[in-house]
Formats: structure tokens, sequence, C-alpha cells
């Protein structure tokens, strides 16, 4: 008869006095892009630029494939670094110069490091703090697909613990959006149709705001979506966990993924903002303002800043936007000027975002 | 400090003033098949043939690879034109002279256009009105994957506004089943197995209706297959703009897209009906008959109404069907024939089918 | 006018009385993985093993490519005997000698076929009985992936029928773990970093629980990714056939597919035992203690009970584990010594099994 066995429980994930300012984490796992994960995400999002629907027109275009679109190249480069960065985290809080680089195909393979740039106390919470990381995401071929920093509220292990201290600089990555050429040849005015008519450079006025019609509810789909990225925090999937604690949790249930409302936001401005991209340049900043729940319906809005010509590039133009995510909350009684009665607007997410756009006068019919 | 922005709100999808008879769209994205989206909704429906499960068979057989079973083909190629047609839809009222062309395979792309044939007024709701259209989607060599005409109650932008009329004949367009040669060579004989064994073009008796043994329970899954089809319409996923106005819409609730329940009857029927066809040839007519909402179960019935030879194959023979679809729903007290006490069977939807069936005689064991 | 048509019901599968010892079955369909079932599953499990997830690391190893991992070959296997074996069961009660041969990868197609071993009387229940069962899986290389023996409770048709007497052997079949060589010159020390770091066979203590960190809510998709799977069990699917006889079936509501939390348990415990496996080489028994439903959060914890060298490998070695799998339910006033108070820890799951591990010695950073 053998003795009781000896139990161990491994933990996965960093706590906040762990992490150590300069530090490198060289993650697990890494990713292959496969044709399920691309789509499940693409359209979930409801994308709309053909770049990402239609294999014949991103070729024609001078891509070697369906493109991924940014919002799922995001998810899939973000979540390998969940579960040494954020893995024990309360919210993710901020998205700091987030630059892409070499497009994304269905066959990459992906894989990301993570440099740990400070750490710092909760003013107010003892038991959690500021983690601020640089993350940078790596195909085969040793090209930057993308690099970003983040700031994320993370839970101490024990509240007692000393920090880390130090700050460190962020690297510079080289990291600019591949393009494909353009080539006066090509016939890009027989495939015009195939995008929107209105969303060409020479279509946005900066101090516009457009308000994208359509909206779309979250279900607990999310739990699956999530941990088709890897993404193991136990707040997205985990609910007996929150069950036993629920006011130690954002909402006391399980909390959508941000990455989920970045990605969807994103795909609902795509026919009116992103129809005509070819590709997101940078995300100079980016947050969080509010938690979505299973059941919530999400809308978006995008607000043109600016406009600027694209150095090097005739057929080109930058757009300079913000991108707005909101949802609708019924509150009794409320008479809001920007909701119907009874019910209150609350913004959940925020990018500045610069868009590469194609100029009709090069590309149009 | 800059003025507060000017606020624009692109409306997408038109309404029924919008339509003029003759008018032609070509349809934004088109959309290539990936492995994501050809296991999701295969899979979903339960089909069973193998030519969409077993590649080693569809190759046997002188296919490319797994062929997209025809609901699934009409699913893809149907919600190309929602945006444009059905975006501000209330309902798909009817599906007429629906013909399938060349297999749709995994990676190949399509591209649909859709001429209006005519628009009229509903004669009770003046907020209402029918479009009748006809759409033809095509692969990236020019071939034609499928072809149909359909009818929809779309709403009015301005109840007042007045409708474009006229009446437009429908285009001729070549659209015949294609199928792979028969090869009195090949061991179709030691494959017989993979299929089922009473479903040969031989076992088929006109007037006989056969009660298929499977339900399937449709769950709020229907959100994401909507939008993994790039169906854009708003009264299958956003829940907030039901909300706001319930008595606007049907069931007061989202409402499943009407592709689903055909898609997912299609598939219920198979082992009996479709596990031994080469393809479906046409739908000459179908319709929906009542709504179906998550958490509905689905059920299906084919009544043979006749067969016959298939003009050139001795090999194959066409089989002329009746597809029913139906659910149950409670009901306090009923003693219905055709349902258990306390509940009452609801028509959903109905299609005449005409379907390219192996004779045993040459292909069975 | 014609005359009423002849109703037939096709029923599927088949009942306890039409069992027969040495009976065979080809099951019908086969199954190509396709890159869409390969990322529903994988990362449903949240599989942590690169083998997985990485297809740069896979061929560095010796692979041709993404490998499914061991749960996802069991349930594509498993599946396709669902409609012949047990469409008509209440439960299935235990897995025997299961054992894997040649690794499966995306494009590959297996078919199954099944042997009856005997058939059995309920001692308790008129209406149910067991039926013992031996399958085995094979490419169409004619290669063998799996070879499995399970006892599965199954409803008889008619209370009274006899059953066919008689106790058939189970085949000798050949089938052993496929492994890549190793490759003294290869530099898997490079990589060691995109698996964990602590489950080498060198890491491994007999006599050791392994309490798995992560838990995950199983929502009402697994309706979704059973039909996925083929799996044609109607009590997974069907809620009005529940509806109309709750007390017939376990739970009274629809029930989770037991592969389900098969490859669930699989993967939650892939970081702390499975990140360095190169394979699992069998299965000895393997059960259901409880059912699964939609809501349960499922936790893994892993026996390991010895370890051994796995001959003519001095790069691997066999660790020999028991895998829990549990889930907590609420009691009221409970005070259990494993569970917080107001909740009882309920066993679902447990299964022997012995994995082909790489030691740090040969593959270590």
């Amino acid at each position: 008869m053998s003795d009781a066995p000896r139990t161990i429980r491994k933990l996965t994930g960093n706590f906040l006095e762990d992490f150590r300012p300069g530090q490198v984490f060289r993650h697990k796992g890494g990713k292959t892009v496969t044709e399920g994960l691309f789509t499940v995400f693409t359209e979930f999002a409801m994308t709309s630029n053909p770049l990402a629907k239609n294999a014949r027109y991103a070729r024609a275009y001078g891509f070697d494939g369906l493109v991924c679109p940014p919002g799922l190249t995001m998810l899939i480069c973000f979540s390998q670094t969940v579960e040494d960065i954020s893995e024990n985290a309360r919210a993710n809080l901020e998205y700091i110069d987030m630059r892409f680089g070499a497009p994304l195909y269905v066959g990459d393979t992906i894989e990301v490091e993570t440099k740990v740039l400070n750490v710092r106390p909760s003013s107010s919470r003892p038991n959690l703090g500021i983690v601020h990381v640089q993350s940078t995401a790596r195909k085969d071929d040793g090209s930057v697909v993308m690099t970003w920093q983040r700031k994320v509220q993370v839970y101490k292990r024990d509240d007692a613990a000393e920090l880390h201290p130090g700050e460190e600089a962020p690297d510079q990555i080289a990291c600019d959006l591949w393009l494909p050429t353009y080539d006066a040849g090509a016939k890009y005015a027989e495939m015009a149709h195939l995008s929107s008519p209105d969303s060409y450079f020479e279509d946005f006025e900066p101090n516009t705001l457009i308000e994208h019609s359509r909206g779309r509810t979250v279900t607990d789909e999310h739990i699956q979506m999530t941990a088709i990225l890897d993404n193991t925090s136990q707040v997205h999937c985990n609910q007996y966990m929150i069950d036993l604690d629920p006011k130690q949790y954002v909402g006391g249930q399980l909390i959508i993924f941000g990455g989920i409302p970045f990605t969807l936001c994103l795909g609902l401005s795509s026919p009116d903002v992103g129809d005509n991209a070819l590709g997101d340049l940078c995300y100079p900043t980016g947050k969080h303002t509010a938690p979505l729940f299973a059941g919530d319906t999400v809308f978006a809005s995008t607000l043109v800043r600016g406009k600027r010509d694209y150095p090097g590039r005739d057929d080109l133009g930058i757009v300079e936007t913000t991108l707005l995510g909101h949802k609708f909350v019924r509150e009794e009684g409320a008479t809001n000027d920007d909701a119907p009665a009874g019910w209150k607007k609350v913004a959940i997410f925020e990018l500045e975002r610069e868009i590469a756009v194609k100029r009709r006068s090069h590309y149009g019919s």
C-alpha cells in the first residue's frame, strides 16, 4: 500500500512582485495561423475589407493570399504574452505605440518576446499594481509583425511583498508597415466594386465623426474565442473562480477579453473606414474604459482627426483617426442626450489609429 | 481648440424605394472558402454525404477534394447579397429557380451579382414591400456556381416614398450541375460502406414521406454563424436594436437567419436522402413558413414526389422531393394528431428539391 | 389528386438487441481533418504542447506539421463509431486499452472499424444493457492511428427482446506510438523556451499529485462541438426529445458528450504534464464518473504513479499517470475538506495515461 501522494499545485503566470524591469520573457508556445483561427475571428468581427475575404483580390493587390486584418494580428500576437504577463491580471489598462510591420498570412508562425519596463504599486489597493511592458512578435523568417507596449493591472501574490524598482527604456524596434508596390499596369479599377465606394483617402474630411451603422451582440461565445487565442486568463473562462468571490472581480462575472471588443470595433468600422485600407500603421494609444459582458451589444464610431500624405507613395495617404466603442445599458428613468429614454451610453474602448488608405485617383473606378 | 466635429451616419443597405427594376448590383467583398468556414457549416448541419467529409472518397469519385454540400454553397453565395438586398429586410419570403452548377471547393473564391426584377408595395403595411431579384455566383474562373431568384420583404426608409415601377425579365443563366464522369473501371463498390445502404435511386418510391430521425437544437451560436457568412442583417445580431422596439420585429427577439434552418434541414435529411447524391440540381421553389429562435429544436422530413432518368447518365437518376422542416412549441392543453399532448407542430421551411442520385446498379456493393 | 403518402421513419443507430458478438461495422463517412476542426478542438482544450500550436517547432522535431493532440485524435476516431454503436446509448461507461500509433495531421483522412465483443443485459434496468466493442482507426495509407475498446450502456428497442449470446476475443492490433528519430545534431535546446521548463522526464516524481491551476467553464458550445465531430447521439443535441420525458435522461437535460471533458482534462493538464511529451502511448483504462452539463467548470489533476525508461530511446522516458477531472457543485451548508464551504467536489473523469516524455538531458536548454 503506497503512501498518500505529495500534492503540488503549479501556479501559472506571474504576480506583481515577480516582475523585474529589464527582464525578458521569450513566451512559450508560439502560434501558427490556421484557416480555422482566421475564419472565426475575421468574420466574427464583420471585417469587410476584401483583403481579408477574397483571395483573388488580395493576390491581385500583391499580397500572398488572404491577409489577417489588424485586429486579428493584434489578438494573435497579444495573446501569446498573456500567460507570462497577465494571467493574474485584473484588467488591461493601456496600449501604447502599437505598430504593424509584415503582413500575417495563414500558415505563418509567430513567436513573441516581452521586456519589462517598470512595475508600480497601486496607490489605493494594496493587492494590485501596474506592470509596463514592451512586446514584439516575429515570424519564422525573423520579420517583425507587430511591436507594442502595454500597461496592465496585476494582482500581488502577497500583499506585503516588495516590488522590483527601476525603469527600463523601451527598445528601438524597426517595424514599418509592409506595403505591396503600386503597379501602374494593374487593373485595380476593375475590382473597385468589391470595396466600399466612399472610403478612399479623398473621402475623409478632418473633424468628422462617423457613426458606424451596425451593432453586434456578443454572447458567451467569448469563452471559446478567448481559449482559441491561447489566452488563459482565468477571469474570462473560470466561472467557478468568480462564484467563490464575486466582489473580487470586475462586475462579479466573467469579463470579456479586451481583445474581443478591440477587434470587433475595428470590424464594425470597416465598411466606412477600413475597406480601402492597405493596412493599419500604428495605434499610438488605446484603452478600455468599461468592461464588456456576454449579452452586451457593441457599437463603434470613428473620429477623423486629420490626414496627410504617405511619404514616398503617391497612391496612398494616411488617415488619422480615433476609434471609439460603446454600448448601451438600461438605466431606470434616464433621459440622456446621447441615448434613448431609459438607456445610458457607456464608452468601452478608444484607440488612436493611423491607417494607410488608397487614393481613388489611383485605385477607384 | 477645434470645433465640435460634424457627425455623419453612413447607412448600410438599401430600402424599398431604392430598388429599380433592371438595376444590377455587383456585390462587395466576394468570399474565399476556407477550411474554417467549411467545417463550421458542413458539420453544424450534420451532413453525412462522404463527399463533404472524406477527401479520399471525394477524390476517388472524381472531385478535386472535399465538396461543399449544397446548403453551404447556398449560404455562402446568398450571404454575399445581403448587404445590398436585405440588410434592411424584415423577412425573406421565397426562393425561386435556385440551380447549381460548378462544385465549390475549399480555396475557391466566389463573387456575386444581383439584378432587380421588380418592386411592389405591401397591401397591408405601408412601411414594407417586396423586392424580387435574380442573383448569380461565379468562381474566379468564370464558372457559374449557383443562380437563383428570391423575394424579400424590405422596409421603406420613408413610408411615403414612391416605388420604382416596372418589371424586368430574369436573365437566362446557363447553370447545369457539374458531375464527374462515371468510370466503369473504378472500384466504387469498395467504398460503398461509407454511405448509407438504402438511399440509392432504386430505393426511392414516389409518394413516400420519410421522417428523418434526428433533431438539432439551435443555440445563440446562430449569431456567430451568421456573421461568419458576412450576413450583416441586424435582425440576427443586434439585440439592442430589438430591445428598443420589440414589436417592430418578428417574435420580438433576434431571429435566426433563414439560411441556417435551410442548411440544417438539408443536413438532417442527409442520411436518408443525400448520402448517395452526387449533387443537388435545383430548388424550383422554397420558403420559410415560421421563424426560428435560439432554443428551438429543428426536425426535417422529405416527401418523395417522383423520380426520373438522368438524361445521358445511366448511372444516375433524378429524385424529385419536397424537403419539410418543422419544430414543436409548447401549447397548454393541446391535443394535436401530429404532436405529443401539450405541444404543437409548426412548419418552418419547405423546399422543392431535385437530386442527382447514384444507382446501386453502378455504385453499390 | 394523389393518395396520402406512405410514411416511413428510418431509425438511425442500433439498439441493444441488434448487436452480435463477432459482428464487424465498417463505419460510414470517414473523416478528413481540416484546419477548422483542428483549431476548434485543440484550442478549446487549452492544449499547450507546441507540437499542436507551432508548425515551425513541430517540423523541427521531425513531424510533418502541426500534430493533433491525443485528445483530438481520440475525439475524431471515436466519433466515427457513434452512429452504429452509441447513437441510442444512455452513457459511455468505460475505455479499455486505448493505444496510439501514427500521428494525425491536417489533411489526413481516417476510417474506422468496430468489432462487437459481447452484449450483456443490465441487472437492474430491463430497457438497458452493455455492449463491449473494439474499434480501430486507420489512415488512407493503412497505418493505424488508434485502437481501443469501450463499454457502452445502450437502450433496447424492445424491452422483451433476447440478446445475442457469446463472447468474442479482441483482435491483436499492432499499434505502437510513432516517434520521430532523435537527431543529435538538431538544435532542440534553442527551442526549449517554447515548452514549459519543468515537465521533462527528470521532473516527474512518482506518488505526486499535481493539481493543475486552470479551470474552464463549458457553455452550450458543446452542442456545436459535438456535431462538428459527427457525433449524432441525440442526448447531446435534441432538447425537445429531453423535454418530452426528462426522467428518462441523465440529469433531465442535454448531457455533454464525454469526449469533451476527456479532451478538456487532457488540455488543462498540458502545461504541467504534456508540454514536453512527444505523444501519449496508451490509456489502459478510463471512465466517466459523473455527467457534465453546460455551465459547469472543469478542473483537472494528475497523479504521477510511476516512471520507466523508454525501450530503445535514451532521449525519452515513460511517465505513468492517472488523469483526474472534477467539478464543484453547490451544496447548501456543505463543509467538505476538499471544497470551499457550500460546495461539493464531484469527480467526473479518470484515465490511466502513459506518456512518452522528453528528457531534459537531450532536449533541455
